[in-house]
């Protein structure tokens, strides 16, 4: 009956600091230092995390560490939410990774897919977000993370902005199993606006000497959105948002989710459904909100992120988002997903593959992006049991089996026949399926969302309500009724069509009340992002690329 | 245009703390002001949350509510887990509740049907755990929180020492919404062992005359289990954890899994499954688990909450559980039951009633329970994409059709035919469905599990595979193969039973290669709590109750 384990994780994490020694003076290391920190702290075999969403990197300390080379480093399990850095792509171009389990690769998914090709690229699973947070605190804990914070104090207290995201759900497993938490702050200063991170869950900091790289993701213009997009807006609204009484809800970050933002002061107004709908959001600080929220839409709104510009808007409205004592914005990645997952009544997003079984996916053959949020939001939830008048719609109109719950989450596919360059939207097939792509990821296809979530699609064509289908022969016929001149809606047969019209499971525009003559750019209650900026009486500060004034 | 919100909360919190004046000292208020200060910092109409859930609770600040009257205070909505307190039910007799959102009302489950009965309980859900703090960041945000700390120091950082539990799932939604958080803390101290919620987080802050209730829910004395939870215990452990190769799990709080635990040492390693199976676990530090851990069969043990009488063992064991830098215990109920929902492969517990479709309930006429994490974590999470082992084998029983994920989580219920006083554990219908209880309910039955996520039902009968069925009748009879001699079991068709068992549906423990004579406490590792403590030598204190030497 011998003590097996004791404290061999917390002497180890001492071995580590003592080797950093006068490299750094207390928890502070310069930049000119890191990259020899980092070799000296990080060991063969470790679980390695890099914190990097589809947001905010920590770009510098990515940097140094792939400027490290494999004698240095090597037989690492990296595990980080988004690959989207070139650094990242070099750490496995370099050999140094063993095993990697991610999310997201956005901007480099087709390097990573070339990785793939090259056997270079030896991934665990790819997860939604809180599933790889989930598994931080079960089988892949961090030895090492290595994150990002707009400032710290002199004891290493930590301030995130109003990029909290991922952080605390990276530093507190680490932290509290003795692993290393290695912060790269824009800045070092006497006294934060508040604390985020307490100095004692971290034990390295560097002031990085340019600022951690945010991407401003969640810009959608205004002046992009098609007519088009204008009618599958209405049409979502009548169909969809109406019908069921929509209280809470996340949107993608699309331009038709955009449009439907942007229509709530005009159309929705006109439709009496102000105060009615729309009213608790988990989602970004959309600037495409803006009009609704200056026109009283909007309750509430917790958000996994900031978005670049919105830093003084969202700080002079904390009656709608979430602001610290300091008065500026707070995001929680973990906690806002968690949200999404269970307290909303629909998620609504779009893909650029859906097959006739309703699965979507983002990955193609030449480009394996990844998941995000989309699969933990655009899921039945199947822990809920509180009932909301949405809820219990859908519920009833999917007719449920008596071991199943009575209400069904709204989980609404929104997305146009073709996507540009004439490639078809709706498929037989998801090349997710390719058998090339399953090899890599242990014989499971990167499905986002699987058809059996979803609840409705709706194109230019119409809504295909899923949820009451009866059969998956009547699941696949609704999807081919709204997949327009794709090779998928030209299979569609008209006497089919015509029963699933006739009992509501397909609805056209005039069905749900709207003319597609009337659908017009001219409805939107902002036509451009100047537009944004005058609605936000000056407080919006589009980033530059965005401004052409 | 007009800003149609800007920061009326805010000025309402600041006039709020206006009204304290000089009831307090800075964020400081004396014992004896409580019962002025909640009377001055709550408004009608609040959305008012208590901590509180099946362990630790705001006790000293609940019973100080309950001491007003409803003309101090009226037109409260209620948000809180669990309602376990005398006190709590005082404030809906005293009718100052409008609305109360919870989960679980253990100890109250009668008081709570009484209050059902007489009309005196609003009630608008019953939710899992998570799904509740998901609505603190929606649509049930509270104005104001009252919650409990192990420590304060003199800026009003808190410690939660073993106990952080939900507390930061209060806070940071009532912290980041300009709400009022006010904590009673044991002590005030002026250096905390670590902070676990920083001050500007914080308003106000009470040392309570007696320390916080903490409820040891966890110890189950092994001198309880019997030879017939011995053989469930093993029928589980061939036929379930060795078959699918379980990796990482949750056990619940009952006598069947703690058998299961104390199994691990003598009968696993007899079956050389050390290292196999059980290494990663989502659980609380149980002490039934001391000598698996001391066996060397736990890699890791992250914890939705404490257990008394574990703090030293688990400081000790820093390699295994997961603890602060101060060297203590540390444990998170959200993130705990989002690591239960998305990072493990089984979740087995119990239940006091399954219906035919293998819907599970606690509800009974005139006891009115809930749910706790029993929803979140035994349920398909639907999100999940990662594949293991265990996930891929179920799933592949399951058979999924072409818009389902390849895999399934193992959601076993572990259930003797009988619950005591010979009530029957199988039903027709779950009492849950009774229409009294469905109206108080809006028409929603207080299912906890639904058949539709259950995988397995294991009595000591032997296994009913439900995930390996092909219908909802083929699951009956499964249901009703293993459910004995209650009148469930009785109506089963032994044609039915045995053409199931061929198929490997249902099995009887000598098919999982388990003989009932074998069946022996004289297998558990300990035979009693002292047995308990030499294992961790002399590191485990059971609580007082548990003490008879």
């Amino acid at each position: 009956m011998a003590t097996a384990k004791s404290a061999l994780r917390r002497e180890n994490k001492a071995k580590r600091l003592q080797r950093v020694g006068k490299l750094a003076r207390g928890k502070f290391v310069s930049a000119a230092n890191v990259a020899q920190v980092l070799k000296r702290v990080i060991e063969p075999g470790d679980i390695l995390c890099l914190e990097g969403d589809n947001q905010k990197q920590a770009d510098f300390l990515a940097n140094q560490l792939a400027s490290l080379d494999r004698k240095d480093l090597s037989d690492i399990h990296l595990v980080m939410s988004c690959i989207t850095l070139p650094a990242h792509i070099q750490l496995f171009k370099k050999g140094m990774i063993r095993q990697v389990d991610f999310c997201y690769a956005g901007p480099q998914g087709t390097a990573v897919a070339d990785l793939v090709k090259a056997k270079k690229f030896p991934v665990g699973a790819i997860h939604t977000y809180n599933e790889l947070y989930a598994r931080y605190y079960i089988d892949l804990t961090p030895r090492v993370a290595l994150i990002a914070a707009a400032q710290a104090d002199r004891k290493g207290n930590l301030f995130l902005a109003a990029n909290t995201e991922e952080t605390p759900a990276i530093v507190e497993p680490t932290a509290f199993s003795d692993g290393i938490v290695f912060a790269q702050v824009n800045e070092i200063v006497d006294k934060l606006p508040r604390i985020d991170i307490p100095a004692d869950q971290v034990d390295l900091v560097v002031q990085a000497p340019y600022p951690m790289h945010l991407q401003a993701l969640f810009t959608r213009d205004p002046a992009a959105i098609t007519d088009v997009q204008v009618l599958m807006a209405m049409v979502a609204l009548r169909g969809i948002y109406e019908k069921y009484g929509v209280q809470s809800l996340n949107h993608g970050v699309g331009f038709n989710t955009a449009a439907i933002e942007l229509l709530l002061p005009t159309y929705g107004e006109r439709l009496g459904l102000k105060g009615k709908i729309c009213k608790y959001w988990m989602v970004n600080p959309l600037p495409t909100m803006i009009p609704a929220i200056e026109s009283g839409w909007v309750e509430s709104v917790f958000a996994v992120g900031g978005e670049v510009g919105m830093e003084r808007y969202t700080a002079a409205h904390s009656d709608v988002f979430f602001t610290g004592r300091d008065g500026s914005f707070h995001s929680n990645r973990a906690m806002g997903q968690l949200a999404g997952h269970y307290g909303i009544d629909m998620f609504i997003g779009a893909s650029l593959q859906i097959d006739i079984n309703g699965n979507s996916s983002t990955v193609s053959k030449n480009r394996i992006t990844g998941f995000g949020g989309a699969p933990n939001m655009g899921c039945q939830p199947a822990g809920r049991r509180h009932p909301t008048e949405s809820w219990l719609k859908v519920g009833a109109e999917a007719n449920p089996g008596p071991g199943s719950p009575p209400g069904r989450k709204l989980v609404v596919q929104m997305v146009e026949t073709f996507q540009s360059g004439r490639v078809p939207t709706f498929v037989e097939e998801l090349d997710a399926q390719d058998p090339s792509i399953r090899k890599a990821l242990h014989g499971v296809a990167p499905v986002m969302i699987y058809g059996d979530d979803v609840t409705h699609v709706v194109t230019e064509e119409g809504i295909a309500n899923l949820a009451a289908c009866r059969s998956i022969a009547e699941r696949q016929a609704a999807i081919r009724s709204v997949a327009g001149y794709t090779p998928v809606g030209l299979k569609r047969r008209k006497r089919d069509t015509e029963e699933l019209r006739r009992r509501g499971i397909v609805q056209f525009p005039e069905d749900v009340g709207v003319s597609p003559r009337e659908a017009s750019r001219s409805l939107l209650a902002a036509q451009d992002i100047k537009g944004l900026v005058r609605w936000s009486n000056g407080l919006y500060d589009p980033p530059p690329q965005f401004v052409d004034w």
